[in-house]
């Protein structure tokens, strides 16, 4: 019964997401589900990515927490259209809620559009929104076992970013092993060590997802 | 009607956590509930207060976590009894696994259990399982914001824990600040910051423990 619930949960929600990827379709916007457990990074990426594109993209922003709209605030700052999504209690964001932010969003005035999903490593693995790909930020202070405890997540993704390495020093964590977990799972996934910090391997990530953006 | 199934799931649960908690009761074990995101430190905590608590407490774990059994092979090691729950992909636990898991534990051999939750900030935090406290591993690297993100996981919970304060002098995090946020949500909470590498604030953290214990 409860399954049954689950799957029909489900089924509704990625009909709706099918429709969101119409209306970015049709208003030539590449979106991407940036995912993570809570404080990996996912803020600060956007960040990062938004200096090294700044003239070049035209990029919107899509916040999702629980509760609070700090983030939203943080990235308002860089001139950029943002919308926060405030779950109210749910764990990860959906296709519906997803829908009412996009509508709120100048789509015809952006080329790129980064969503940033609740923090967590679980549920918004199962929840599609519309997005063109899914990227998900590991950070080396949560440990290299990850991939074995939170499968499904790094199965789905296209793309792991391993964030704060300029924290290898101080903490214990096999980044060799780590990407041959990951790959086990999801054999073509995009690995790329960065820090946020430091900028390191910002680069390489963003002329990935300029890569994927034009090849879409 | 999705509000109601979940009420129903959420009023099914704490029936089954009450009788965990007679279960418990009748064999004076003390149960506690350790929360975090990924890679806080659940598991490191475990083993320091093993070591701590060696020859003085007799101490019984069970692992949560929706797939591996990585965790509970290194509690294992030290000689303690452990059982494993795999959730199969379910983003936290809930009582009836709880209660499985209780029924392969030696309760008349123990007197403190501490079982270790799925890792996630959100959904741990609905779901009783029939535990005396309900404890919270926050950690530096996670960012001092969590609590405006995370409310009802503060609220719910018994002690907050900040691990990883060795980790200070490489990364932004206002150890007041996070406090008073804390505090302004859930007004009694225990707070210990602690490193689980160093074992800075760990005997603070075992003390509160005992006490809890003795006023049971």
């Amino acid at each position: 019964m409860e399954i049954k619930v689950l799957k029909d949960i489900l089924s509704a929600n990625n009909q709706i997401a099918e429709r969101n990827r119409q209306l970015l379709d049709s208003n030539n916007v590449f979106a991407v589900n940036l995912m993570s457990s809570p404080g990996a990074g996912k803020t600060s990426l956007i960040l990062e990515t938004l200096k090294k594109l700044k003239g070049k993209t035209r990029i919107g922003v899509i916040e999702g927490d629980i509760r609070s709209s700090l983030d939203a605030e943080i990235i308002g700052k860089e001139g950029v259209p943002v919308i926060q999504i405030n779950t109210g209690g749910e764990c990860h964001l959906d296709a519906s809620m997803t829908y009412s932010a996009l509508g709120n969003m100048p789509l015809q005035d952006i080329e790129l559009l980064l969503i940033e999903n609740v923090g967590n490593l679980v549920c918004p693995a199962e929840f599609a929104i519309g997005e063109h790909k899914k990227v998900l930020i590991s950070s080396i202070p949560e440990g290299d076992d990850k991939p074995f405890k939170y499968p499904l997540m790094f199965q789905k993704v296209d793309a792991v970013l391993i964030n704060k390495i300029d924290l290898l020093p101080y903490l214990k964590f096999d980044i060799q092993g780590f990407s041959q977990a990951v790959r086990g799972i999801n054999e073509k996934v995009g690995i790329f060590p960065i820090s946020c910090t430091t900028g390191q391997g910002i680069q390489e990530w963003v002329s990935w997802l300029l890569t994927q953006m034009s090849r879409r």
